[in-house]
């Protein structure tokens, strides 16, 4: 369809990826983007499906509809295992592969253990919708299951939740389970008074949020706990089993554990065999190409690039959108002669989290928001970023629904009662 | 929480279980539901959900929520594996049980093969919200190879799709698939035409939906032949395996089978030693009680009952609600003092089937409708019928989005490209 010579391959399509794409619109190029799934997914308001307060299509979007408009882009449904910088090819789980010109690799993140690999049957972390619907089946099943326990103590095992990290995903995860469980589904139990719920926020620092300002950290501790929200501070995890969690010096019996504490980048390293930092990410030259590969770009959370003050730049989405903006403008300016390598500077405009469905805490740096006008704006800014209008009104429905009546439309425990990954 | 000393125990949360337990309210009984599922299932709109046109969450509402209000009830999610008719207890498959005065059995039914239990794998059916999005995937997927299919013979194999059963499941999910692909698909891809989908209804008998007039029958033929729909009559099907489906003289090499042929009653005459039909269902007393045991009623999918002119009460949601409301009449007399058996009357009020989004089909006996017109009072009837403001607001949503642009809301793969069952 398209008789450009030049090629570009870009693997995964988050944010990193689809920016990049969308940013290169009208080059003399052709473009092919792979991920393994056919779905975007909006990252940051996953642990709401996790929650039961959406559904998993409100978050997620076909990414051949997404583009569908680029005739300059083919989009393909395909696992990649390698590349071969020499023979300039991409290759596929399942025998195939494709060539490219230039290759932009936006592979993101997994939850990660930090070398405790045997904890994640029972402590299962946030990066997909499967990972989302798991979570929630986990907990609801556990209050469905305290229903028919008549033993006091398994019971209070049933009705304690621990979530493992202190980082926004483990706020707004500690958050919105406590709200589910005190208020959601509070009266539709005849054996257990779900207002018992015991749900508990385990960080190793000494305060939760640590990227934000200090009185925003202590700010979003109180308002956990007046949520309900029990927040141990100071303790690492040392065991995760079926019977529960072990911090500090303590034994906590719980049958559910949530992991927010820690990822790991992709595998791309190993493909390219480039240099990693410790959690796997590729340490990027200052335009964010491979070392000794000018054609491959790596972006995103699977990519190490410093700030000027030496701190690396976080793995957030607008991190993984400036660097598909910054590899797109580059690539143009190849195209058009320009070889100039102009280093990549990530521009921070602040860090947000919610609390339950009153309050957030936003750290702009240079002014900080707290309490029910944090929670608006983060809310707001949430429905503006989602991609495709329909998505927008979906979410703004759903959440208008939440806040008028508690009531949460997503409550489905499908697959049974086994512990098998689903979809929901 | 209920002193009651008459315990009703109704196994199964489908139209019939919840009819029961709705018409029984303020009785001075307690009432246990139980369901393996957490939730309550619109069936009827299943085939939207496989589909791509609902979510999951739009036809499913969680059980002990819908009953939250009714404090002589308690909900129970658990697996109901055996009856002790002498004992008066109901077993679950975790070892436990629970005793009943009165038991009501709501089971439901699942697709069957007619003996070909090895077809299943190759063709499934539908009648789990897990079921709907294994075929969702399914059917996407197909798209997603194609895309990738050098071969042109496989991958017009992968672009091929076969329906078995003409009754309305075979029709509207026949209707739905051929839309997916002529209309909502087209123009995402680069190197297939998706309007090149070949969707083909397989029929045994020799017109489509035999229980409608054959007016409608050949109206509905010739709606699906518009859509662009294969229909092929008078030829049973007797082979599906992943080559394809073998019927009459032909072998149609697909790549995607769907199943809509037959179903089965769930295993309640097995727990009872009661007898049974063909398809497993339990022969009841014009009463709607078991023979020998008049504390043990079956209703819905799972009961046998004859009209006065011999034929079986249809397996649909309106006779599965009349059957309730007559056991709970039966039990309410019952604890009156009144013993008199009276028998269930099943009243018809009319068969319904969609083709696409622009046409339907209605049989009210005494008079028929076609087009647009039944289109629109269908979507009105379901939409009234559904449970839950919110889900029909949200159905309505849905719908109106995709009446107006073409475009589907839920075009999820989850679960990477195994075949392993998921939720959506």
């Amino acid at each position: 369809m398209n008789e450009a010579s030049h090629h570009v391959v870009v693997v995964g399509a988050g944010f990193g990826g689809l920016e990049f794409t969308r940013a290169l619109a009208g080059q003399p190029v052709r473009i092919t983007m792979i991920d393994r799934r056919n779905h975007h997914l909006f990252q940051p308001l996953l642990y709401q499906v996790a929650t039961t307060s959406l559904a998993t299509s409100e978050i997620a979007w076909p990414i051949r509809h997404l583009l569908r408009k680029r005739k300059d882009v083919t989009t393909l449904l395909a696992n990649v295992v390698g590349v071969e910088r020499g023979a300039r090819r991409v290759l596929f789980e399942d025998g195939g592969g494709i060539g490219y010109d230039t290759l932009v690799l936006a592979t993101g993140a997994r939850h990660a253990y930090f070398g405790h690999a045997e904890w994640e049957p029972f402590a299962p972390g946030l990066k997909t919708l499967e990972d989302a619907t798991t979570i929630r089946r986990q907990v609801l099943l556990a209050f469905e299951r305290a229903e028919r326990e008549d033993d006091p103590v398994a019971r209070q095992a049933l009705l304690t939740l621990a979530i493992i990290g202190g980082g926004p995903t483990g706020v707004e995860l500690a958050g919105t389970i406590a709200e589910l469980a005190h208020e959601t589904l509070h009266g539709e139990f005849r054996n257990i008074d779900t207002r018992q719920t015991r749900v508990i926020l385990i960080e190793a620092g000494d305060r939760i949020l640590p990227n934000f300002a200090p009185e925003l950290s202590h700010y979003a501790k109180r308002a956990l706990e007046r949520l309900g929200v029990t927040v141990e501070l100071g303790q690492a995890v040392t065991r995760c089993d079926a019977e529960g969690v072990v911090f500090g010096d303590r034994r906590l019996p719980t049958r559910t554990i949530l992991w927010a504490a820690g990822v790991a980048a992709s595998p791309v390293a190993e493909w390219l065999g480039a240099p990693a930092d410790r959690a796997g990410r590729v340490v990027v030259e200052p335009d964010l190409t491979v070392p000794g590969s000018p054609e491959i770009f790596v972006i995103g959370d699977t990519a190490h690039v410093e700030r000027p003050d030496k701190r690396p730049v976080p793995g957030v989405a607008p991190a993984a959108k400036q660097q598909g903006r910054h590899v797109a403008a580059t690539l143009k300016a190849r195209l058009a002669g320009d070889s100039e390598r102009r280093p990549f500077r990530y521009r921070h405009d602040g860090d947000l989290a919610t609390i339950g469905k009153r309050a957030a805490v936003i750290d702009f740096g240079w002014t900080r928001l707290t309490g029910w006008p944090a929670w608006w704006l983060w809310g707001i800014a949430h429905i503006y970023f989602l991609i495709g209008f329909r998505n927008r009104l979906a979410v703004s429905l759903s959440w208008l629904w939440i806040y008028a009546t508690g009531q949460r439309s997503a409550r489905l425990i499908t697959q049974g009662d086994d512990d098998s990954e689903d979809g929901g």
